[in-house]
């Protein structure tokens, strides 16, 4: 799936539409193959049947439509012909390629509620649906114009056929995948060591997901360095841990959004993945443990899923402890993200047992080099930081 | 399998013949079905099936042989004749009936080079062999007097079938044996946790070895009752572990002695049994990892095995922390039983993170209770410990 750079002849496109970020790096990963087995986005009846029976019409499992939205005005005035070739360009250079099979409209309230199961627009997922145009355009990508990953992620992009040769070569028979959007305190490497026990897996595949962020997020840099910090301090054994990053977008769906990751992840060759309590959840929409229901419904999803409970810290053991062995449930204590955010705000170390030294440093180092002295989202990194990719200029 | 206690009636058995102590509780494993499909002792077809392939005559898997040796002098004076039934006592009581099929000869060089891959006489398994007296009598054993097992014991026996009640009664589907005969330090009780995640278990039954003990080791009482401790304690969640005895004298076997806890274990109704670094060796006689190597030859077992490297308490990382994992490698601080002795003997309470406090506690009160004022098994505890198993007076 490794995309070819070519030449574009002019006449290969007829209309062409600019892109917004997150359709660019939607293209990206559909053109990379981690959104296989799709090809492009979505016409109407993969997304309907995506919507009903969270498959493709192919019967293959997804759970997520992949759809490129757009105004009626905006097909109108650059002249949107189904049957035609678009050029899609991003950053003001041409990008990619679709072959527009189809422009169509679908229920955007409908796919909201079969998508989130809510149709509260205070769902993230929920707006985000009911904010697209009113038109969607369907077909196949060809990426044309590959653009550069910059600085500090270019190490960590790692698309599927690569990541498979590096699996391969390293001889891992198992590996298990763990989502995150967080940089690592020790429960959350305590979720990695259980998981890779509880699975029998040669290694973890930290996949980090990079793309819109909301303030007071942990900034995308903090959370890549950071991971690979904690293999590189000696947390995790050489060869038993490797972190990358997959450009998307959080929907919040909760069950729906657990199984596109495990697709994701099992395009990147790992034969296992991880859902912890409330995964890819927001508020209280979903059941804490709805991902690991939905998972005993879709048997030949392909990828095994480890369901694990929570690590906490417990005082009477004296270290990180699972909450299923541990039985000291009076005394735990909790790993609480606003209680961590709160001492990395303050600047002040905290014990190695809750949040290793290494990473703590890196955390301060990205946050006053990427962060705009802040590891945390701010509008400042949202307005001025440095973009994931770049499209490199191209004639057409 | 549970022995029917039933009036002897003295016409029944012709020849009478005392027991020791190891014999007595072989055939408490046997009558309760701990070693099942053994029904009593091995007869030559099944001794040299054993010995060559590690099998029954059934080709059902077996590794160590289960025989009754005697001296051609007691056979003469006792007057014990094949096809007999022989009135086996113990402490001066009657005990059991051999229901005596067969009297052989064996080579018993032979046996202990195939049981232990060695003929060195400094194996604490060979010389056992070794010192088996002439002849050998095979079959079937019924216990007639079944004995009372004595406090702290008597909570820790559950025979396999109570076993199998009680694990269907907690509705675990799967549970994973840890064979013992150590007092835990976190190093056991995270090589249990490990386990118990490897395996996906529901429970940990820790099955601790009372049998023959030599100088030095910890006495029996401390072992069982550490185990239990760490539950009671919180270090283990109630309805995730449970201590129980298993009466064998350990043979220090190895490869071989592995399969034997597993089967064991199986008839116990566990669905996994761990096995770590030298299961069950001594000295060098045996890779680390022999019991790992043996179970791959043996798929149809009927138990899972959990195969697990050692954890370490590492400094950088602040905790106990798996050698599979942990990339420390040249801080790690090993759990050195000879370490943890001393700092016992001196009495001094180690750190909570190397050894339980309330484990510690425990073993100084049953070192002073059980053991004539120490833990660890000394030329006092071995004349006058209470012991194991107590046969009632009983008419003949």
């Amino acid at each position: 799936m490794e995309p070819a750079r070519g030449r574009l002849k002019a006449k290969e496109a007829r209309a062409t539409v600019p892109l917004d970020g997150p359709k660019a790096t939607e293209i990206m990963s559909i053109a990379h193959g981690f959104f296989s087995p799709l090809a492009g986005f979505m016409g109407s009846g993969d997304v309907d049947s995506v919507c009903k029976d969270m498959r493709l019409r192919s019967g293959y499992i997804w759970s997520i439509p992949i759809v490129f939205d757009i105004s009626e005005e905006e097909i109108r005035t650059r002249n949107v012909k189904a049957g035609d070739s678009v050029l899609l360009t991003y950053q003001g250079q041409p990008f990619a390629v679709l072959e527009l099979d189809e422009i169509f409209s679908y229920d955007k309230a409908f796919m909201a509620e079969k998508v989130y199961g809510t149709s509260d627009t205070k769902h993230p997922g929920v707006k985000r649906t009911l904010g697209y145009k009113d038109k969607f355009l369907g077909g196949n990508i060809t990426l044309v114009n590959p653009p550069r990953i910059n600085p500090p992620f270019d190490r960590y992009w790692i698309p599927p056929k690569v990541m498979r040769q590096n699996i391969a070569e390293q001889g891992w028979k198992r590996v298990v995948a763990h989502q995150t959007r967080n940089v690592p305190h020790t429960g959350h490497e305590w979720l990695m060591k259980g998981a890779w026990f509880a699975s029998n897996a040669d290694a973890i595949l930290v996949s980090c997901v990079v793309g819109e962020k909301r303030p007071g997020d942990y900034i995308d840099e903090s959370i890549v360095l950071t991971h690979e910090a904690l293999m590189k301090a000696g947390y995790f054994k050489e060869g038993t841990h490797l972190t990358s990053i997959l450009l998307w977008d959080m929907r919040y769906a909760g069950p729906r959004e657990a199984v596109f990751h495990a697709i994701v992840r099992k395009n990147l060759g790992c034969t296992h993945h991880m859902f912890g309590r409330d995964h890819a959840g927001v508020g209280t929409y979903y059941s804490p443990y709805a991902a690991h229901e939905i998972f005993e419904q879709i048997p030949d999803l392909g990828i095994g899923s480890v369901l694990t409970l929570e690590w906490w810290y417990c005082p009477v053991c004296g270290e990180v402890t699972y909450s299923g062995l541990c039985g000291h449930e009076k005394q735990q204590q909790a790993f609480s993200g606003t209680l961590i955010r709160s001492i990395i705000q303050d600047g002040v170390k905290p014990p190695r047992l809750i949040f290793r030294p290494e990473v703590f440093d890196l955390v301060m180092e990205t946050g006053e080099k990427y962060g705009f002295g802040s590891p945390f989202v701010t509008d400042n990194y949202l307005a001025g930081r440095n973009p994931v990719i770049t499209v490199p200029p191209m004639e057409v």
